[in-house]
C-alpha cells in the first residue's frame, strides 16, 4: 500500500564526507525515498570546503539553518547565513566553504534524486 | 548567464491560504525558480486545517520547523512536531491539522513544482 512516511530528523544518522558530515531524511538511507527529490542535513565543518563541482542533471537547493559560509559559483562567492536559500541550476559549477569557527548546517534539496 | 539564485526567507512575503499562510522561497512568485522542484514556508494558523486532497503527479514533504499538528492519510492520522519530516507520494490523499494553540510552521517541498 502506497502511503506516507514519517521520519525524524533527530533519528537519522550522519555519515562522513569530504567537507562535513550529512544524513538523510528523504534519500537512499532512510526509510522514505522518492523517485523525485531528495533531502538530507548536511553540516559543513569548521575551515572545509565542498570544492567546485557540477551536477549535470539535478537542482540543487541549500537551505541554510545554521551558522555562516559562502557560496561560489562562476559569479564569485557570496556570504550565506541562516535563512538563506541557494538555488543552484543543473550544470552550474558551485562550491560550498565554512571558513568560519561554527558549524555551517543546511538542509541540502536535490532533484531528480542522486542515482544509486 | 545560468547561474545561482540567492533568496533569503525573512525577505519572502507571506500571502494567504485557506490553512494559514504560505510564502514562496523556491517557487512561483520568487525570484529562484526551478522546473523540478518547488520550495515554501507554510504556517498552519491554529484550528486550522488543510483538508484532504490529492496531487495526482507531486511528491510532497512537510519537514516541520515549529509547532505540532497531524498529518493524515487512509493509514490514521499521526503527530507530528519539531524533526518531522512527512513524504507524501504522488496520488495519496492527505491532510495537515493544526489543533493546537501555537502556529504549525513547516518547508513544503514538491516535486515537480505546481504548474502555472
Amino acid at each position: 500500500m502506497r502511503d506516507k512516511a514519517i521520519v525524524n530528523e533527530k533519528d537519522a544518522t550522519f555519515y562522513s564526507v569530504a567537507w562535513g558530515r550529512t544524513k538523510s531524511l528523504v534519500a537512499e538511507g532512510s526509510p522514505a525515498i522518492s523517485d523525485k527529490v531528495q533531502v538530507r542535513i548536511t553540516e559543513y565543518l569548521p575551515g572545509y570546503v565542498h570544492t567546485l563541482h557540477v551536477h549535470p542533471t539535478q537542482d540543487e537547493i541549500i537551505f541554510v539553518l545554521e551558522g555562516k559560509g559562502a557560496s561560489e559559483t562562476k559569479s564569485g562567492k557570496q556570504e550565506i547565513g541562516p535563512g538563506d536559500v541557494v538555488l543552484v541550476p543543473a550544470g552550474v559549477e558551485h562550491a560550498t566553504y565554512n571558513p568560519n569557527t561554527e558549524v555551517l548546517r543546511a538542509i541540502i534539496i536535490k532533484s531528480p534524486p542522486d542515482s544509486k
